[in-house]
């Protein structure tokens, strides 16, 4: 094996089969962006995108626009694109709203299926190291229905051992991140919804982690349904909105209380008689932002053209790199490794804890090497396999050595508040 | 009193306050422009925002915009601009979301709040009329709910006459539409009001047909909680976000059910607790479309140097010269003025009834006059006082004319779907 160094870098991003795609985006020349975790980059023409959205569409096409430009469709037309990046199947995913209130919809609607087979299942287990507002929204949900119903938080060790004690026969419902937002952990798509099938309930996936950065098969799994977020490994913009995708075996069930006008069968009759639309459609609420929706499909065409099973394999070479350098090059350092070292455990991130952690990444965000920083003490690397080659992970370690070395961390400080995980 | 001719047309023109604010929208030189009830026109402006948002603040700011381009308290800044055209006060509104989301979370608040003070209340009154979404919305509430929970819907002239018959004790809540989409038909926010209260019930107002085209006092009418949309009269741009107002007085126990971790007063320390913000923040949920969130605040930076009474006096003015040149140059033809009459019942938009309404619309979107059409048998004109002037009135009601006389609308038809309304 070569010695590891940068020359070995540089080769590795030479003989990289997604190296052209970098050119796909526009990022600053003196960045070293390992944040796309958390905001993926700029693809190109989404300016030139949203010109014509503003100019043309909206500017000339004014009220027609609805349906001449497929503004009405937008939903659709996206959340095809994104079902075959997550093995949905078609018909199954659209593209709306935010992470938020889509796990809302979807969690209402999978204990009203519960409620109907099973109504003494009342329970809904969440990690508790989920991100907080899936969390919350569970809480608001569990609340605003009462009669017993409760949220319990679940450690991750627990789900990784397939719920041992927690998955009782009260449980209804399993909300469960993909990729946990701060360290990192891979659970298991489809031994994690074998287990929660088994025990009798239902399993949401929240992909806002993993979409995009890992080969997903959702229906080969047998999940019950999904959410997840297109800013991040999707790059679709700052907030851009968010899918939900729902298992073919349970839309025609698929009943839920954000039910506005979106997801009529026939929207346009101005009936006050609600009646659900077939299909996906039957997820949306209401009239959606079309100039975040606009720009957002530029990142999801740029996935047309990928392979996914590529992608993945590059996350977890460029992680493997990281955590190997970590390993030889700070080991003078109380430095840990919180993501976990093993593949099948792994999302598309590398977190370490150091005791400065704050500080250090301040420094490091100084010098243009921009991650983020997560409570208590962890550095968030997110390595985006489109744009993010060896040689920036080299750079980024030898940066991080030098200012480790140097204890250069009490440098004047940003907070990098990070508002999108 | 002058001859109701173009040259009467053109001197009003000349005489209004309001005719430089044409300039600061832009729209093609061949169409009048009736539909901005539906969606505004495109302030100048917008595309090079979008290109600073999409260039500057995501390509080059990244991650880091979030704080250093006030991302992450658009939702407030662009409220407060809204808050002064509502007479909400400050620190009562936030933009974000879609308007159907708004209402679940103002009447799931409401609700909660009664359910606190009179829990035998239960039941939700709403307009026949109102825009379906809202309807639709209450309903799937109260199917939630549960618990003998019901919506109920009454005819506008119940509304009007101060709810003799309906507003029971066992009425929680009302939800109104302050201006009818089809009929542009407007109900009085303060006697209204004060009727609901005076039986014990709250209220919340769907503002989506009057902010930006009215003079209105939310907090002077005593009104509890109110709703609306940004892309009507406030021309911010297709399904650019909506907003939500809570009362000072509700605001402190206002408690949702999407309580995603926007609303949290902490969001960045992720915690698994709840605890929602102080002020407006608490009734956000996730997170927003910046882009077009940004491109939505020029439109409400115009209405930042308007006269709101102005607004309206030119609005009426609008209407009324419409009407009576409907009634002067029209009356040989089967038409009926389904817009009220009186000043004190109308929003901002003329609509006529005519057996043939979607064939004569679409003979005028043929010739660039651009209303739009509602079943059954309505062509709905929208009067937006900042960019249409009486010339444009006198030129569609002669276009309608020459359609009339001369049977010119078994010309193709394109569907005109509208679909905001």
């Amino acid at each position: 094996m070569a010695t590891l160094d940068r020359a070995e870098c540089e080769n590795r991003d030479l003989s990289d089969p997604l190296r052209e795609f970098r050119y796909e985006f526009l990022l600053p020349e003196d960045v070293i962006y390992l944040d796309g975790n958390s905001l993926g980059a700029r693809p190109k023409g989404a300016a030139e995108r949203a010109r014509a959205v503003i100019e043309d569409e909206w500017g000339t096409g004014l009220i027609r626009s609805w349906n001449t430009a497929g503004w009405f469709e937008l939903p659709v037309t996206l959340g095809e694109k994104i079902s075959g990046l997550i093995g949905g199947g078609a018909g199954t995913t659209v593209v709306t709203d935010s992470t938020s209130i889509n796990l809302f919809k979807a969690a209402s609607a999978a204990l009203k299926l519960q409620a109907a087979d099973a109504p003494e299942r009342r329970v809904i287990l969440t990690q508790r190291e989920n991100f907080p507002s899936d969390i919350y929204m569970l809480q608001g949900l569990a609340d605003q229905l009462g009669d017993g119903y409760e949220v319990r938080l679940v450690d991750d060790t627990e789900v990784t051992a397939g719920f041992p004690n927690t998955l009782t026969d009260e449980v209804a419902l399993v909300v469960l991140t993909h990729v946990n937002y701060r360290t990192g952990r891979l659970f298991d798509l489809e031994s994690t919804t074998a287990a929660v099938h088994a025990a009798g309930a239902l399993v949401i996936w929240d992909l806002c982690h993993s979409a995009g950065a890992l080969d997903i098969d959702l229906a080969g799994a047998g999940a019950d349904m999904a959410v997840g977020c297109t800013y991040k490994f999707l790059n679709g913009g700052p907030g851009s909105p968010a899918f939900i995708w729902v298992s073919e075996a349970h839309q025609d069930r698929f009943a839920q209380p954000l039910s506005g006008w979106w997801s009529h069968e026939n929207p346009f009759e101005m009936s006050p008689e609600y009646a659900p639309a077939a299909g996906s459609r039957r997820y949306l609420t209401g009239t959606q932002g079309i100039l975040s929706m606009s720009v957002a499909e530029l990142g999801l065409d740029i996935f047309g053209r990928v392979d996914m099973a590529a992608v993945r394999a590059k996350s977890l070479d460029l992680s493997d790199t990281f955590i190997e350098l970590v390993d030889t090059r700070l080991s003078h350092h109380p430095i840990e490794v919180v993501t976990p070292r093993e593949h099948e455990h792994r999302g598309s991130q590398v977190s370490i804890a150091h005791p400065e952690g704050f500080a250090v990444m301040s420094a490091l965000i100084e010098r243009g090497i921009i991650g983020d920083y997560r409570e208590p003490s962890v550095l968030r690397f997110g390595l985006t396999p489109l744009y993010i080659g060896f040689a920036e992970v080299w750079d980024t370690v030898e940066a991080l050595r030098d200012i480790l070395d140097n204890r250069l961390w009490d440098a004047p400080q940003h907070k990098v508040r990070g508002a999108v995980t």
